[in-house]
């Protein structure tokens, strides 16, 4: 990068290498043995002795699980039934399901015994079909990285895998749309279209391990959203199977259709809870000819938004992520990931990607941006990569906060979105509202989207803490009119905070179509609705 | 633009400023009076005769009006009530009432004879939770500019117009993101928002008039669907008042809010038919610091389809809009609109547009990709303009052939979504198949959506030859899975047809949706969904 001849020269290591993280994050997603990234069983969300206290108690945390409801277990005859549909894909070893049994961050526990692992959209319509009928309840689950406890079963419901649905359908190289099944690999179909010359309009750090049907119910953002927008517009198909096993066939591959109510949007985004997504339709943008990414340090939260705002101006549509950490997750990827800052210490760090056509021109763009936010001393260091492992091992110190996080204890994560301009002053009020009570808070993001992970760590589990961070983190985001889940939803853990972002008739309403959908409540039954709809 | 000394200069003449068609289409919207754009009255759909049929028939033609339902009539109490809600905006003068009792293709008259006014979300409140209680039926309107006879009455429903819902609510320079009543007309909004340096992320002919609450009624697509992608992404809250005078507030200002369904979905594209929008919160983009308008010659459908992935890889982000028209197309501008062919005939034009935030790049982009395409022998001629009359004066070639259509006699009007190569293929096919039955089969539209608009003439309304079009026009799209609506919508004319491009699971639920949000069937009756729910 001879055109940056002022920034500092990254100093490459292999630690920072961003493969490794997804293979990290793979691993997690399917041992429960991986003893280095767990927390202590006292810690998980014992819902077998939730049970215990019977239907119609109430959870002692609103994040709690609630009591079992009435659903039938699964019985010698279901699993006869199974076996026949599913041969040698209807999985009972305990060994086997206790990955699927738990979440990646090891929170929430269920207690599952069948694992079903069907291949096609009419197995998925058998099975519901079924389950429906028989009033089982169903956990669907893709990679299982969700991080609110909404793709692992509670209690025993039936988990429904999406693992081996993973078949391309058709890909078009002239619309760039991609038709797949729903259990690819975000991370394959990504290695898929690049030998097409073209990319995934969405990018995260589970990226090994989640697939693309989870990242469809969860409307998963990441970090290409600023560039190429949510899901809602890139998504242009859906085939789903309804709880009672009929399937929904909106899998055009249009751009364009205003032929009546779009149906697939209620699946986007309901987290598995009005039915199973088995197959998408998604617009992929080009391949960018160019890419380069720079890691800038700024010394107030307020020059980093100067910076933002001079940043959209000067790089406009080249600009393809605009991220940040704060100086505390420095230290965590210092000191438990061994990773190195590769400027000079700052109180803010920030990530921006440009993503471009024509190389010469990109760089030009970057070098002038640049040249202004040092110059006028809103950035006081930095570096650029052009080069695919750097740019990698740059991206890892944005990407890998989250793991570093798991080595401090337990984390209590909060995704909130707000004007943007208000998101570090909840992370600065939450330090002072602690104080010595938390180990850390740290906050990172998304500034082009305005939106704040904010982590609070501990030791271990400490509900004393818990009762100082909640309510009060959600009544704070509600008084800016932010969203208590940006990207994460809601799942088992936030799924009675959703009245601090939505109104009691907007819930009522979500009620009656869940109830119209799924009649009995099968379907990834204790997410995303509270316990009590008023 | 001295960097395209090879290209012809355009020939700049008034008749060329797109303002004026604005202005035309705002008078038409607003005067039945003017001669020079309407079809005489013996080709509309006259819904007073088909009433007479009775309730229970079935209209001859599926276009047609369905008998009218079981609604109450309008009494003198019903007056009195909305007379003292909305004192001197209750309006039943008869010759005030015409133009909102018809299309402006002037296809469609209903026989309204009242029209309310309102100012306040709380007084379509009102409103609507009056008429549900006395089962009076209404049609919500906005600018009234649809073009499947989805704006007005079909029989006597209560005209809701949101003409006077036209106050910006909010604007942050920051986010980009602009709140604002439902009745905001499109162009005033993006005058509104150059001055802060920002622009619509949508653009239509009928800016003029068309009102944003309409546009996000009907998912309008428009000429920046290619670069800023679809309202799903860029709509990021709505306020509705349901049918029952509910107030639905999903008016967030925020980029993402994973907090339960995303119910401002289920508004989006919905033709008035689940609740009336009465505010908007939407995503502006920056305003671009540079656009040029490149308009091209090709002379096949083939060497525009070569042309247009040449030009995704070349402009890449810049790329702003691709549309074509053909020379019938041209013919007509020139026969009826005394416009300019700026360059030498062709078979068929483009207008290309690039925005972005360098000239300089910009235009190094331009003219490096129009060099490929003309060594190439891709194109055939072409002109340049980044002056904004001259701009303006190239798009309304592409922006007046619906205008220029209407002095053809009667338009049958298709908005076709195919795979993109194959949208040229109907439109000569269906020269074929009409033979001299139709005067006129002409293509243009949105190459770069796939978006196909097949309009077909006659001297007057033509049963004989309409027979030839349907359903063959619609098999020939459900055979190759299009859309058989991209954008305009199903209304009333294209809602029988909506089993070629939907599923009949996907209707029915379609219908739940419907009776679980307006069980008396009230909110824009006879629309969208089609007579019979199999």
């Amino acid at each position: 990068m001879g055109i940056f001849p002022r920034f500092t020269r990254l100093p490459l290591k292999s630690a920072f290498i961003w493969s490794q993280y997804s293979s990290a994050l793979a691993a997690v997603g399917r041992e429960t043995s991986d003893r280095a990234l767990i927390v202590s069983s006292s810690q998980l969300i014992q819902h077998r002795c939730v049970h215990s206290r019977g239907f119609g108690a109430s959870p002692a945390n609103p994040g709690d699980a609630p009591p079992r409801l009435p659903f039938s277990r699964v019985t010698q005859k279901d699993l006869a039934f199974f076996r026949t549909l599913l041969a040698g894909r209807t999985i009972t070893d305990p060994d086997l399901l206790k990955s699927s049994n738990i979440d990646w961050l090891k929170t929430v526990q269920g207690n599952s015994e069948v694992l079903l692992r069907p291949k096609t959209t009419e197995e998925v319509s058998q099975i519901l079909r079924y389950c429906n009928d028989r009033n089982l309840a169903v956990c669907p689950q893709g990679g299982n990285t969700g991080l609110v406890g909404g793709s692992v079963p509670v209690f025993d419901e039936i988990i429904l895998s999406t693992s081996l649905m993973n078949q391309v359908m058709m890909f078009d190289g002239i619309s760039g749309i991609l038709t797949c099944q729903a259990g690819c690999v975000l991370e394959n179909l990504s290695h898929y279209l690049e030998e097409k010359d073209f990319i995934m309009p969405l990018d995260l750090g589970a990226k090994g391990s989640c697939h693309i049907g989870g990242n469809v119910s969860t409307n998963a953002g990441g970090l290409r959203l600023l560039r190429y927008g949510s899901l809602r517009g890139t998504v242009l198909g859906l085939e789903v199977v309804l709880a009672d096993g009929r399937v929904l066939n909106c899998l055009a591959a249009l751009r364009k259709d205003n032929t009546g109510y779009d149906l697939k949007q209620l699946f986007i985004g309901s987290e598995g809870t009005l039915g199973v997504i088995t197959a998408v339709s998604i617009l992929c943008p080009r391949k960018p000819k160019a890419v380069n990414v720079a890691f800038l340090g700024c010394s107030s939260f307020q020059q980093l938004l100067e910076t933002f705002q001079c940043c959209r101006g000067m790089l406009g549509e080249i600009l393809s992520a605009f991220e940040f950490l704060d100086a505390s997750c420095m230290k965590l990827l210092e000191k438990h990931l061994k990773l190195t800052n590769p400027i000079t210490e700052s109180p803010f760090y920030i990530v921006i990607e440009t993503a471009g056509s024509n190389a010469t021109h990109d760089e030009e763009k970057l070098h002038n941006f640049l040249e202004e936010v040092m110059t006028s001393s809103l950035v006081t260091d930095g570096t650029v990569a052009t080069e695919a492992t750097k740019i990698k091992a740059l991206w890892s110190l944005r990407e890998r906060v989250t793991e570093a996080l798991t080595h401090e204890g337990y984390t209590y994560k909060y995704d909130i979105s707000l004007p943007v301009e208000k998101i570090y002053d909840l992370v600065q009020d939450m330090r002072g509202h602690l104080g010595d009570m938390a180990k850390n808070v740290v906050g990172y993001g998304h500034v082009g989207d305005g939106n704040l992970h904010l982590n609070i760590t501990s030791p271990s589990k400490d509900p004393a803490l818990l009762a100082a961070i909640e309510p009060y983190v959600y009544e704070w985001t509600s008084k800016w009119k932010g969203s208590i889940s940006a990207e994460h939803g809601l799942g088992l853990k936030k799924r009675n905070y959703i009245y601090y972002s939505k109104s009691s008739e907007t819930v009522g309403l979500m009620g009656s179509i869940k109830a119209m959908l799924d009649p009995k409540g099968i379907l990834n039954p204790y997410k995303m609705l509270p316990d009590k709809i008023h």
